[in-house]
């Protein structure tokens, strides 16, 4: 397994983009992935009460776990817009299938944009022939750019495997940017195989990448309405379906964690307003929820990302977040590094606090929390938070 | 019962501040509370994990029911201070008890400022005799002063109680600003009374107003490790000792609680940064602990509080936040008010924004989320999220 320096897209897939004007015109804003023969599919959905018409009727379909096209669009959530609104997701599904000629059971669908408007049928239907008859025309990293929101650059990222002697691809892009908290697959991700994967393997495996990687990143705390991360693997590749017992299983879910990880670290690198990338680690912990619970604390404080924005090494602030986190764990046992500087020795200060200012200056920075109660850990991606964040935020709809 | 227009300080207690030079010079920064006789209090605390070494005096304290001193400091929130930070605030109770001829056990401190730095006890020490030789020199309200961190404004409140044929008064003071999250007693509180309140009665009535005040505020979402709420009874009026049989205890509970609400919004107004006092009530929800947990993710949430900020009726992101608060309610029974204006009915958009915008450039606004699922409610102060929040956080200790 190696990472590839420029993506390569697996076989048997093909893409469109085109514009539907669901925000405003002058951007590809819908977009299909299709693949040739019918695929094993999974997916994770957010955990949200308040589920898009999308999540719903994705949740609903990847029962079969078989799938060939999804269609997505940007621009508009879909989401609080009641019977309406999944009625409209449903009659895009059919608009889309019958010219591709397959079952729209086999469709899948997801929105991302504003919440609580309509979606814009009449402007919408009129695109998906031009749509579905473009196919081929564009790259999957046209898919990536046509999902953008706020988000500054396109989220791809990919891996090859051999694999009975053949290289297998797997490949995903993502978006994020805002409303981005753990608990849930992160906002939308795509990512497809060619490889053969038995369909409850794939679906087990997507899951326990997303675990790790789009479960635990947080922006803003805020979870969203429509997210999403939807895998295909169309076994255009030939090998024998892939199961839990496979040789090539670890390796394949290893893959996949490295993708998922990459993709969810361009997420919080694209954070709205984020000038950081910051990594908390919290290790030497009784148990993984515990460690868990202490990380995202951390991570999604206010009083801890604006610090680092400051750079002031003010870990006073990760002290009380993770004296709040619930984690069981004895403050005066507790050690604190930034990067390599020990700030906190034993539950107090240990006079680094310049050194550590000046490691804080880079572009990125780890926080390790050491808790010296056991031998569980839990690794949290987050960024600062800035005055941007906050302009991006007051201005959205206007 | 009425809201006194200007604050009555009830009798038998004595006030002094003095500057010890804590954090840095020109600013009165230690402050005594002394009643002349031995007094009821009762106390509330932080629940996070890591207390401040004053808290976990209190605590401990607090169990006899009897005090008559609270000696405060603002500058250092002795926190995270190990066992140093132990013994120096143990040194501050002796060396305030002995002069003031009071057993140390009726002596209490708080602490509020840096946390994880040591108390600066050479200017401390010095400074406790013109402290405690000062008393009657200084008013209550300028306590409040004493104790503000990045507070702009003290916060003082009063009223005044009919009670057995004489007037008694109830006065309060608290300082926020910053690190205020519920689940706790907030920052600092101190309230006192003239009235006589049996101990238990006193624990719990003042418990009760916490609750539904300083325990339903946000400003950022960050529990603090000092957070604080003392309140003495004195019983120098000479009324019998109220207990919750006697006939004036509902009306010394609900001016107990309409002060600590006070208080509480004196908090909000204040928070850092925030240009908008934000009310958010959910009602008609099964029970009492969904509408707490559903009005404080709202309240809680950065992406609603920047829409605020911005004044956009963004009403998406409350649908949102309600949804991963984890209340039990169906979205699409949802109704959502801006003050009297309905932006959403029954889970799906009113075309009412731009009239909600037009609500929110007011400097308080009401959000009122119906959830049509029972008769529980709950009320939840927050403020807007700014880019002045981001700065006097980004800078605090710089």
């Amino acid at each position: 397994m190696k990472k590839s320096p420029v993506i390569t897209t697996p076989k048997g897939f093909s893409f469109s983009v085109t514009e539907a004007a669901i925000k405003k015109p002058g951007k590809k804003d819908i977009a299909l992935i299709f693949s040739e023969v019918e695929s094993s599919i999974a997916g994770t959905f957010t955990t949200n009460a308040v589920k898009a018409a999308p999540v719903q009727l994705c949740m609903r379909k990847i029962r079969t776990g078989k799938g060939q096209a999804i269609v997505v669009n940007s621009g508009n959530a879909n989401a609080c817009t009641g019977k309406e609104g999944m009625k409209d997701a449903q009659a895009i599904i059919s608009a889309v299938s019958q010219p591709l000629g397959i079952s729209h059971t086999l469709t899948y669908i997801c929105s991302t944009g504003v919440i609580g408007t309509p979606m814009p049928m009449k402007r919408i239907i009129p695109a998906i022939g031009p749509l579905t008859g473009g196919l081929g025309n564009a790259s999957f990293e046209d898919i990536a750019k046509a999902i953008m929101t706020t988000d500054t650059f396109p989220k791809v990222a990919s891996r090859s495997l051999r694999i009975g002697g053949k290289q297998g691809v797997i490949a995903g892009i993502c978006k994020g940017a805002g409303m981005i908290a753990p608990n849930m697959a992160t906002m939308l991700c795509f990512i497809l195989t060619d490889m053969a994967v038995e369909k409850k393997t794939l679906q087990a495996a997507l899951r326990n990448s997303v675990r790790k990687s789009f479960n635990r990143i947080t922006i803003d705390g805020d979870m969203s309405t429509n997210d999403t991360a939807l895998m295909m693997a169309n076994g255009i590749l030939g090998n024998k379906p892939l199961t839990k017992k496979s040789p090539a299983f670890p390796s394949f879910q290893k893959a996949l964690d490295d993708l998922t990880y990459e993709l969810s670290k361009l997420i919080v690198k694209d954070g709205e307003g984020a000038t950081k990338l910051v990594e908390v680690i919290v290790r030497n912990v009784k148990n993984e929820g515990d460690a868990e619970k202490a990380a995202l604390a951390i991570a999604n404080s206010s009083l801890v990302k604006t610090a680092i924005y400051g750079n002031d090494a003010n870990w006073g602030r990760i002290m009380a977040a993770a004296g709040y986190s619930k984690a069981n764990f004895s403050p005066d046992k507790a050690d604190i590094f930034f990067n390599k500087i020990q700030v906190v020795k034993k539950g107090v200060m240990n006079n680094k606090d310049k050194e550590a200012t000046e490691e804080m200056k880079g572009k990125e920075l780890k926080i390790t929390v050491d808790l010296h109660a056991g031998k569980a850990s839990a690794k949290v991606l987050t960024c600062d938070l800035t005055e941007d964040y906050i302009r991006i935020n007051a201005e959205y709809r206007t």
